[in-house]
């Protein structure tokens, strides 16, 4: 590379590791976010319970929980997963790149592990929107009975957890996106 | 490039190829294989039923089927579009290495895609495995309850179908994180 190549060449890495940045905060910000809508999902309602079929119904609290359902649970850990990688490989681009320097190994790291991400979030949030779609719908064929007439706020709450939890994918698949991109460009 | 390094280039270049088409094969394989053990997949017990409390309970034969799910017809679709896409990337990927020449853009776009088809299964198989774990085990909170010690069976094929599609998901993880690799070797 010649003077000009060379600091088009770095002009080009600041502004990709810029996206790049910006995109890892927002996957931090929208998982960190997801994981604590749900995490901190409560509600309790009082609902008429018969316990004797000649006595009239008695009032009895009836909570729910984000941990009742291994579904949610497991959306929750994916999330954590996602905003805790997310930290530390914003740690890591700031080593790769530091001084404007490519380097070809940690990239391929990073988007192996930025795909993993893409993975454990998708299947979480297909794991936790399934569940959601069942307690908002009910199933007559299984005999589910839908519970969000009861628990409006709590399943509001999971399917906004989703929606963040599907930007927080989102910006983790362009992560893998630019940084195949990129690869090329250093071609 | 001199004599030399076009020969070996060629021959790195020949070997992943051969790679990346016995993965496509493969991923056409397991997503068919997935798409077609829930697909065909149908159970029909007889099951007592009281209609009238005080008379004997009546033998009705009740069925089950996947697209009584909507979980189940998720993964089934998300198994049929990775299924078709394998079998339509399989030829570009013939395009790419023809004459051993590397068609920068056109990896990208495939590594795109395949990057979506593992978070399009990932989805899938999260959806109908939070479903198929709840049928085999029920939730109390929900009074969801457990529907797999009568459809055995069914819930058998559902678990296997899980599984195809989950090695399907894992070829073409190691599609994406191959075709990155491949780019940063023409580095």
């Amino acid at each position: 590379m010649d003077g000009v190549e060379r600091k088009t060449f770095v002009q080009t890495q600041r502004k990709v590791s810029i996206l790049d940045m910006v995109l890892r905060v927002l996957a931090l910000i929208l998982t960190l976010a997801a994981a604590i809508v749900l995490g901190m999902n409560k509600q309790t309602k009082i609902v008429p319970i018969k316990i004797i079929a000649t006595l009239p119904p008695v009032s009895v609290p009836v909570p729910a929980r984000w941990h009742y359902l291994s579904a949610f649970t497991y959306h929750v850990v994916t999330n954590a997963i996602a905003c805790a990688y997310a930290a530390i490989s914003l740690l890591l681009v700031l080593v790769i790149y530091k001084g404007g320097k490519s380097r070809g190994g940690l990239v391929i790291v990073i988007i192996v592990l930025d795909l993993t991400m893409v993975a454990l979030l998708s299947s979480g949030n297909g794991a936790a929107g399934a569940v959601g779609i069942i307690g908002r719908r009910g199933n007559s064929h299984v005999q589910w009975k839908e519970v969000c007439s009861v628990f409006g706020k709590f399943c509001d709450r999971v399917a906004a957890s989703v929606l963040l939890s599907l930007l927080g994918s989102l910006a983790f698949f362009f992560l893998v996106a630019f940084g195949a991109l990129r690869l090329k460009k250093l071609n």
